[in-house]
């Protein structure tokens, strides 16, 4: 505590009186334009991996960067949510997963909560649908690349979910709404988003124009309709992976793309 | 009820008296290849419009023909959901709405029911989403085609809502399930289904095939990917509707599809 | 998906083409004389099995046809009952079970439903009375016989259930609302109802006057006001029994209606 | 989303790239030492404000900085707190209000939200603790005072709802577990945290010493133990007050401190 205290003090005579006009614009109000859901992991920094201005992010923080459901639960998620849209008209959601989080390490050994932890059990429960699609399609994978995947669909899960939010199912009708799935890997430092046209977690760059027009996910279909089949598709991403010269350009391996490829397929 | 009792002995003797081998195979055990979820309304008879035989849809009917989210309600609507494709192993979902349905009514004048029917009230308060929707979207629409909006539009909802259900989820990544979107017009006897790619309901003929690859909702950006813009799209629907000898081929008008394309734009 | 699809036109060119007249009145509104509550089983069709022309049976379909107490849900099935008496003035209800139900032999080995069903198990636990009743009665019952009774007892179950809901609570009162126990025998195209007066599933025809008066579950006391006590009730089945020359004329065996008139002695 | 994507490309580049060392310290696992609970509100960045390095804020956000008491909800907010303190074995845990906040502002004027923002509505009524207190208490204060002492008395409320935590309530028994109420003045950028002994939110280094024997609210009885009556108390606080020579030192003036007092005395 007395380290943050004097941080404090070392932020008075810093930051805030090198941004005074920043800081008095603030006290007026404020006016982010980026809802941002992550989790309360300490490793994370919004702020910081993005580089984004105080007042810039409308946060909301969590075990998990989960969003139940409309209706699933009465915690302070969709009051958030509803705050963001409603009344900041925040046009843009990002859903920020993390490597090795600990909330999805608990959702792999579920049963084993339940007793010790009995509100994060609750908690992790309405990640069902994520638990279920990797205990279903992902038997035998083992654990690293078990969490990095179950990281990675989570996200996707989350999208869905917020997906049945009254006041984001009436923006997404008019266009004025977009959703994104990221993932933040703490050992490289880089961020990935899921590219629904390409089914993977790629440079954020790779898609930013698409993504911009409200490419979000739950797309795959516009494969098929672009004659695109997995094996074609997973071409795709040779190609792509081929055409980079470092693999951190796609974090997931081709394999886990392939799997997320079959997970978004139907979607 | 005399009349209805004396139909089952009609039955007995006609229908069930021809059918034997049917009901023994049957008296095994189902088989049921649709999970088919409409309105609870007498004017709705599954099998009659389907044509289907006894055996071959898994029913779930209730006010609204409505699937809260995942987790929201703990009615008997999950657990038919869940028994569908759990037990049941069904790859293909349907949400038939209906014209003229009396609780799409009841949503749009959503506070009238609070104090005469408080659980319809409740009820109703789950199809939020699409309520909000339309009184976002569509102000000054007058009521009766408010009314078919909504129930267009409350059928796109359901979907959603769908894809929130872990063992919907995990069959979707696998790309072993497909959801439609149905309304059926009790006047003219006919069935419009939803068409992502062309953001309109129409003859569930003109697409069954891609519906066969599981094109189900939510695909709007393949419009994008395909270069359409809203005015080409309309062109599309034009083309579509000059191309056809009678405007039942698509049963919304072109103003109505042109919003629900907007609707399902970024979606 | 393709029959079903090629389904909806013959229906337009048979059934519907023939049948102009009632779609166009059904089209004005819907006026149901009797609400069918029964199981999402694609082996039951409503319409089929007792002859109903569109437009007569305002139906509720979920796994197990069941309506739990007054407010212990927050599903649909509350708000289709109040619907259904409130908004239609439908004095008929039927509650209908069917013979092989999945449900039910899923409530008979209920624990083993919590992992892979957890939705399905939650739902299930609203039958907790009916479980509760063969547990407690009928230990040691072999499974087909078991399974049957558990069909018989959950349809009263529901019975009583509906009895809890503050508008059929209020109509009963009035004498203007009736509740029927139905359980269709997939194998046989029979449909038994409960006699309350005998304690027994038995042909419809049997007491469909008494019904018309009323003599429904809802005046069960008529049984004890008939001083009818245990024994001379089996006599009566005894002599009930004796008199017939088929046991289809009753469905239950004179075992069961004994163990079934204590099942509900308690109701 | 550009300005944000090339944030990410800045981060790797700046702040990454010269903390090697540190991320893959952290990439083996978290180890923070405080649970921050602030506000979505986008101003806040809780790294920012306390120069707290990447790895020791572990983090809750949500609208209005609010812990509802244990079992009143079941969001993310009780498991974040389980899971800081049981799994992370976190000691110190800080709920930090801010100035201007707009789910005080909401919590004021809480019947206008119900229509427009339900959810918003919903989860504002979890501060119902603190909306009765002012409104019971400070019936005739203007509004901009009237938000700053609800914005006060809220991370007030907060602290008595951690209270009722299982597992912070056995940490405290132990003497483990320190709670801190902070508010942040976004104007100004100074912080005071609550004083219990002093009944007033001071400057932290006030009585950082204090906090670090555990003098905390959390140890609220210690204020009788030092043998401090509300006499004694607010004379206490005249005299601080008067040697102090600028209202810096302590955020609110003596008369809200004075309310403050009361506010607080009841808990």
């Amino acid at each position: 505590m007395k380290k943050l205290i004097s941080g404090l003090h070392q932020f008075q005579t810093s930051y805030f009186s090198t941004h005074h006009a920043l800081f008095e614009e603030l006290a007026r109000g404020q006016n982010p334009r980026v809802l941002f859901i992550t989790c309360s992991d300490s490793r994370i920094d919004p702020n910081l991996i993005t580089q984004a201005q105080v007042g810039e992010l409308f946060v909301i923080r969590n075990a998990g960067n989960m969003i139940p459901p409309f209706g699933a639960t009465n915690g302070g998620e969709g009051a958030a949510v509803e705050y963001a849209i409603q009344a900041l008209d925040i046009e843009q959601i990002i859903v920020c997963g993390h490597s090795n989080c600990g909330a999805m390490k608990g959702l792999l050994k579920l049963s084993k909560l339940e007793e010790d932890m009995p509100l994060v059990y609750d908690w992790l429960k309405q990640a069902e649908a994520t638990r279920r699609l990797i205990k279903d399609n992902y038997p035998d994978l083992e654990s690293s690349e078990l969490l990095e995947l179950t990281v990675a669909e989570n996200v996707l899960t989350q999208i869905e979910n917020l997906r049945t939010y009254p006041v984001i199912h009436s923006r997404l009708h008019q266009g004025r709404l977009h959703l994104h799935a990221w993932v933040y890997n703490i050992e490289s430092g880089e961020v990935r988003e899921y590219d629904p046209t390409r089914h993977g977690f790629v440079d954020p760059d790779g898609f930013v124009e698409a993504s911009m027009q409200g490419c979000t996910l739950s797309q795959s279909p516009s494969v098929r309709l672009l004659g695109l089949e997995p094996e074609s598709a997973s071409s795709t991403d040779k190609t792509m992976t081929y055409n980079r010269t470092s693999n951190h350009d796609s974090w997931l391996s081709p394999e886990q793309r392939q799997r997320i490829y079959r997970g978004s397929a139907s979607q």
